[in-house]
């Protein structure tokens, strides 16, 4: 049991439209060419970097949109850690749709893959500690779902998934609404009960005037580690305290360290390297 | 005049569908509750970074479909270097609209030109050299004609945009036809004549039997430095020679002095760092 | 200002397709036939019955859609309470494009202020009450965010807009996860920070048990007002309460007197009646 | 055998749009953290009103979208009369699934049920007469041909599916064409020969005119019982009498009275009260 | 004023495909190398064959969706006969988009000028006689509602759009219902006051018993000249006939002297000749 | 083996869509009126003219979306060439979803068939001459793909499929780059190493010009067969040579006889007659 499920339903349009992007008007001509219709292969997804897999179902879904018959046999499932070398599943079947989907299924599998190693390694880095890692909204056009689906998958939490599924005041909104208490104080009469409302402070004198009022979360944005130590004291637990600006695997401990609960990371979703995975030929059936 | 025209008509119903995905079923929540109707903004795309621009159409596109009435001026179009600091564009209009389609407009702008940055410094990096910088099919699923334009204007070339466009014959291809000649032949037989074919080899061996068949190009896979300039003495320019695999910006130039005229490098388009990009609020009107 | 706007690009495609769904293959053959090309009509959108407006800007577009040259002044925007009789807005343009859009257009504005209408019926019901009106998921396939808003316009909030945007654990999740306690445990392990958690309970014992939880909410469902008020007392505005069940027009005021902050109303949304609305001809211009 | 056939092709766009409103960009995340993924449950769609079953198609198409091996078995198909506690159709297989589309199922089911139960209580009201009840194109946007199958269902004729599929000239047609007869003759003869041609009348002079004319159906609009009376004397059986109007449960026998062979009806599109139908849950395999 | 009017939304969106099908996933790469953005151009639509225009609008909008700047004025507009050398429009604007539309503007406006062309034709042949040419169902996917319109422009009249618009009883309907009157029976049971009922008929024998039922048109399938001749006798214009099968230009007026009321012709959609018509390049401005 | 492969995920969309173009928002009014649930059909796919076969796939597709349950058996699959009378394939299953689909599936494969048969008579009209039949881009809106699947069915070659997959230089372009020398140079400074170069020329003179340039191809437009002969000398097979221009099945030969490498059509896609097929109702099961 997870959190981590995916509704085949959602993703079934990208998958299918990465296919059509990929085949164009003529389709594999190589393949096409070469490849005798009644010919089967064994293949593997195979591991060529350790890493954490995400994704899977999206890899072996770009398989079955080609053809239904292809059979797949999943060895390391979304979440589980993988060495370079190891398989991930195997997928027989007609030589022609593996060798057609094979390139849509991976840039699936690498670029999710990519997004839970690096959410694992953070976590990782934060071991320990209270703390605990999330995404952004900085995510690739058009994959925000699957994106933030990677994240839990590499053991992280997901923030605001759209602009609709909380509200998070910024500086911005602050200077419009003409201060911190009468912006806050104009969301709570209009939001459902159901919607938290977060600020982003960049000082603690702002993050005292948050204080005093209802709000769910803070956002500490861009704050030495010092002044993120003083915040949680200041903050005692009452409400979730934040982190984001500057975090690598290097910075991540020391921010953990001031006892903030989140550390939010743009870069998970939109610098993670990729996942090198392969797709290895066994041989023809 | 350049090669780097994307046409507005393709590239429109991805900023939409990135839009919708940002909006959800409620829309921005915060913006809507805090800022009126009435309320003008001048802001300003500006980098954090040094890099080159790519994909400023579509931010400003994620701008005007949220508002017909924004306004953009653009200081430092697409192919342009940038230093840290130096505003990109400016965009005035309804404050509301600005900041609803803010995350959407960088989250193109800052892919794209990270993506553009990176090829930019391969190409910097290879320079002197006959050798050109070239991206591959592993890219993001649904980005593909975005992220090829991002690789032309920082100065490298494209490589196929699908399986439609090339024939490139893979080891899998040759092992099912039954050797290179018969795959080659049997390509030939039925392609078009504006069909170029490409062969991919391993070994200088592979190489000396491509030569021998009607053949426009040669993809020299993971050979070493050594094994390329060999290549390219052997081939003696009557086709095209492709080097791919471990390219580094370190390794580029070693690659590139071997006598190679094209360099392909995947992680262009699937792990370049997003450049930094922010969006500044210079004031309301 | 206010939280109800709705933005232009996410209800274009409702409007786009109710617009060819009924202009089908053909087209409005009557019209067609029998208003030639240069013909102008001066139209107004009328109320027939007393009620609150809410849609104007999808009957607008659904004008605007069939020809940018129709002219709009809205006499009644969102939210304002019109009178049978009084104008709404007034439409002038091009004949055959108003007569071919007007069903399409009444279509949206009818059914979006039959429910802002309704709910501010049951909002002037609870007046002097702490209760808020509350929508369900109770909604018409394909316009949940329509509906929702209309009902913002109707001076009512709204609950979840999906099944992804807050938690709300029932009796099916609770007897599969082996008690409240277990289930408000597992799902506070995966969440993020910004997700809030809301329990349905029927008996005040279950209440009890959630009362000892880090929930937000609880759903008081189908129970008597007696029970309701002891709900209440027992909650001491802690966490949010939220009456569900039997709520007419009538037994509204009565739930509301219990001191429960939040009544939701699933007929709001599923079986609120249609404003009658229409489009009196002025005349040709 | 019978004419309420609903091709599943054209009603899964449909269901698909609304599983993916439901499940937003996160998925069922109560469910998702609740439900492992091997738990199955047997679960029944049951009456908790008596009325008119239509939909179940849809219903079922929403659960085996969401997961292909949800089983289905029907016990009250669509026409089918059902009384409060009646089991409509038993539902089993995995719980996740079931879970995340019982509210997408049951909204269309209910309100598609609402509509076949009014159409019949119309149909019955006016049992022992010529007059038959039709529904006109006041429908939701997006759902007109399945809300026209409920009517169908519910033993009613449908007007119109569009502005394409007859000629219905009304007074504004009539104003522009300058006079009823140009405006017959004018549509005559641009239409195909399988398009028929109803003419709107207020008056019974009016009918006079249009009884001189190649015409199929008269819409007697807004006329007294006893005008209606006489224009079913006038008209003779020759064309096809309708009446709209003021049509309530208790109008509608009055109106039959008079002779018509048709009463349409908005409200039973536009405004009918959704049948009450639940999904239990039976228990767990 | 005329019947042959079509929505601009409904052909947008099959503009907007034939666009991005055109451009693939890397644009016009001939055009885009060659063409500089400030370059304006001076072109015209002019005929290379006489013949009758159709689907300006669908020309025009290929060139505006491309750029919204291009100027076009419509010289001969959709009904007009062209002799081959007359311009039928002037496009005027950015070279750039006017070389990248050109093909899928004139693929359009080739094609259904050629139906309309080949339906004026066929009108031409049977002026004189009652008879009208129609269109059938046999059209290309995608394109029935611009075929069909087409075929108006021609001055033909259109059959059925779809299997919703009315019944038409076949031989296959006839012996599966057990005879021609049964299954008029049970069709005239449940359709709705504005669908008309035809019946095809291969024999004398057969349009007998049509005769004696309820029944509006009637198709004449296959049969000679001579047999048409006695079918319309024995109808004696009670009800609509339509001869169909081996229409030729050369046959049609022979098939018309039968006095049957319309003639359909299947090739008109499926296999017209397209008109000849190209893009000159007047200059550069 | 052969190239011929048509991906399924590619044309379901298309066939979808041609589905539900002709139900409509009704359906199939008259089999659903007269065919009842259970009864099964044997049917039969019968050419009625001698012809080429294309697009089975296509129509066997349209069959099972409506229905998955019917079963088909191919006896002529894509490529074969069949007589009049001929059986294509048998399909068996529900007689409703049979009778529903059959139009549609009628229209793809008569129209690919049409064009496959089209391109087979010129492909034997050059036998024995070095030229290959070839298509263009004048294909209908919507079916590119469909259309040069067909072509390749008939044993032709296939042009450019888009904008996009190759540089074609025609006359505007060289009077807008100043010549056809910086055209070529400047496209060759851009492309990728894997996209070919051709030039149209019109006389002898340019292909001069063109020979002493890094091109590919040349498109040797509307010359008279003397010339096309002297410039087949003068290419001497160091580029690929390509005649248009007025080809018909009886100056092909005349044209192959110069010695070109292809002769390319514009009226296999756009004009030719579609092939003659039916579907024959064998009995009821």
């Amino acid at each position: 049991m997870s959190n981590t499920f995916l509704s085949p339903i959602v993703i079934e349009p990208l998958v299918r439209a990465a296919l059509c992007e990929d085949l164009g008007r003529a389709g594999d001509i190589t393949t096409n060419a070469l490849v005798p219709d009644g010919s089967d292969a064994e293949t593997a997804l195979v591991a060529r970097q350790d890493g954490v897999i995400a994704g899977i179902d999206a890899a072996l879904l770009a398989f079955r949109l080609m053809d239904g018959s292809i059979d797949a046999t999943v060895l390391q499932p979304d979440g589980n850690g993988v060495s370079a070398g190891e398989t991930i599943a195997r997928i027989c079947g007609p030589a022609k749709a593996i060798l057609s989907a094979e390139r849509v299924a991976l840039n699936f599998l690498c670029h999710l893959s990519g997004i839970a190693t690096a959410t694992a390694s953070l976590v990782y880095a934060v071991r320990g500690y209270r703390a605990r890692i999330c995404c952004t909204r900085k995510t690739t056009p058009g994959l925000r779902g699957l994106e933030k689906y990677a994240v839990r998958v590499g053991g992280g939490l997901n923030h605001r998934f759209g602009l609709d599924d909380a509200v998070l005041i910024k500086d911005n909104h602050v200077a419009i609404a003409g201060g911190i208490r009468p912006a806050v104080e104009r969301v709570r009469a209009v939001i459902g009960h159901l919607v938290k409302v977060e600020v982003e402070v960049d000082t603690l004198d702002q993050l005292k005037e948050v204080l005093k009022l209802n709000v769910d979360a803070v956002l500490l944005d861009n704050m030495s580690v010092d002044d993120l130590r003083r915040a949680v004291v200041m903050v005692d637990r009452r409400i979730v305290t934040e982190a984001s600006g500057g975090v690598t695997r290097e910075s991540a401990p020391l921010i953990a360290a001031s006892g903030v609960d989140l550390i939010s990371v743009g870069w998970l979703t939109h610098s993670a390297v990729a996942l090198d995975i392969g797709l290895d030929h066994l041989g023809r059936v």
